[in-house]
């Protein structure tokens, strides 16, 4: 069988079962963002790794290595926010291609020191292969988490309401400007998108202020795009989820650029992926407290787009009309 | 400039410099086999990161899945071993090419799953992507080692003895019998050397032995090649050595297979790498009672291979006879 015959979530599953359970120090193993391991301390050890490959998730030529290190640094981050943690220490494999220059690798770590500057992480170790073909720069990054601040993909509950911080929709904006470089649209909106797609923000402070405040049930960060995201905490949960269309917080940027483009934002908002925002859920008497929280702490909207149902009813995302959108649960999966 | 002018140890030197002092946390940053990091418990945490190329570390049709997945996870406790650590957690990050075969990632899962269950280590986590060419398998692993355990690169000094476990030579031995199956040999040493070349046995045992006697003042695992492995220790302690070519422990399976294709073992000794042998040092007066306590614990032979002197000597392999050999400080080096 063919690895395209099953996709990338059918074969994680598959390995899960091949690598078997884990022993009593593993808090979390496969199948959430980080995996998170008991150590002789207070808080527990959480680590996750994020591959980009040149050709899959980039193109060398679209996107200077400064962006791409930053990137590469900030796609970990949010990993570790989206489940409660601070991160701490980074390692990088690189794989470069034989005719790489040194200005390139320098500006790549360039891009990494000012992300991991901000997040005051340090580079502590990595490793160095020569390519055949093209640049492979997979990030491997450990941080911490104390146990009563650890949220997982897998406690979502039927009434919850489900929130996401910031804009959604933005990233794969960005991208569709990429692609299609002569459109004409605000360039102050142009930017914004480009940025949001090329150097995305984790949300970890946000993610701190959510797992401190102990009124959130479950979270992610949004990587595979809304629905797919969703799909992953009602999957963990065991539970169905209704979104809100009409309520997904659409940035003017993502709007504009949408209609220069003759594209549905929606679309973009519920498929696109990449926003790194971060999705998660609490209790509806919670939510709203929840919401004004970290605004305060952060500056950063919260919006509650949808709630968690029965996983009989599915996921579904509906609009004010009761319309149903005739979406597929789509978002990024390798392989399909 | 080229990355292949600078080499890859140019680089590296050079992303150590771009990315700066690190935080008081960390107990060893870039340099060392792995990073080692102070969590709030009793010991370290120890992480490192190893990336698999195919055609650069090895040749699809040349190296079954199982083996693959084997070696993968080997060389990692390996590098864990050689400061003295204990394995626990490994992540691992592969880049798959779209027409693989669903059999195909469960046999190096296979592979990896015997190997973690022999040094009792966790698969925990990792990352799938589509490759546009070749596989790529990045395996990331993390430990834990006592304050007192951990043995770095830095600490030999003038007159301390280079000790090595086992045998070196043989992996070579092995490459230089899959790249000329034709050759006729003893089969019982051909299956012995491709052994060590495809399912390498990492010394984890024999450097917690090392480690814990508190007798050896640095260490390294042969991944590059004795001489270039020794030239790390030199570099990092500030020596120089010189190595009795004579003594250094040649298998019968490596002089065999050398025989059958006209090589000299001698230079796959010296030169050849990813032997996975442990190379430590350790004061004159403690090397033999040292070499008879891993022999005792582990069953593994442990041999004098020569001393550190100052560093203007260099490094200088030497005959009996006196005669200096004339090799350059060899061993695997990316970009070169």
């Amino acid at each position: 069988m063919r690895i395209s015959e099953l996709g990338e979530f059918g074969l994680i599953a598959r390995i899960a079962e091949l690598v078997g359970q884990p022993d009593k120090d593993v808090v979390v193993g496969i199948g959430d963002d980080a995996a998170v391991v008991r150590t002789g301390g207070d808080k527990y050890l959480i680590a996750t790794c994020d591959i980009l490959v040149e050709g899959v998730h980039f193109l060398r030529g679209k996107i200077t290595p400064h962006q791409l290190g930053r990137k590469a640094v900030a796609i970990n981050v949010s990993d570790i926010a989206s489940m409660g943690g601070v991160p701490k220490q980074l390692w990088v494999s690189l794989v470069l291609p034989q005719d790489a220059e040194v200005g390139y690798v320098d500006a790549l770590y360039q891009g990494m020191r000012e992300e991991t500057s901000r997040w005051r992480v340090d580079i502590v170790g990595g490793n160095i292969a020569r390519s055949p073909w093209g640049l492979v720069v997979d990030t491997f990054l450990a941080g911490e988490v104390e146990p009563e601040c650890l949220l997982l993909r897998s406690g979502a509950r039927v009434g919850d309401l489900v929130l996401v911080t910031g804009h959604v929709g933005d990233s794969a904006a960005g991208l569709a400007l990429v692609l299609d470089p002569a459109a004409s649209c605000d360039e102050v909106h142009a930017r914004r998108v480009l940025e949001a797609h090329f150097t995305p923000t984790p949300r970890l402070r946000e993610g701190r202020a959510i797992a401190k405040s102990g009124l959130a049930t479950a979270m992610i960060d949004v990587s595979d795009g809304t629905l797919a995201d969703l799909g992953h905490i009602c999957e963990r949960s065991g539970v169905g989820a209704r979104v809100w269309a009409d309520r997904l917080p659409l940035s003017d940027a993502a709007r504009d650029v949408a209609e220069a483009l003759g594209k549905d934002p929606l679309e973009w908002a519920l498929s696109g992926g990449e926003d790194y925002e971060l999705l998660f859920t609490a209790p509806p008497d919670k939510a709203e407290e929840l919401a004004a929280l970290v605004h305060r702490e952060t500056g950063t909207p919260v919006t509650a787009i949808g709630e968690i149902v029965p996983a009989e009813e599915g996921i579904k995302a509906v609009r004010e009309s009761g319309e149903v959108l005739p979406l597929e649960r789509g978002g990024w999966n390798h392989f399909r």
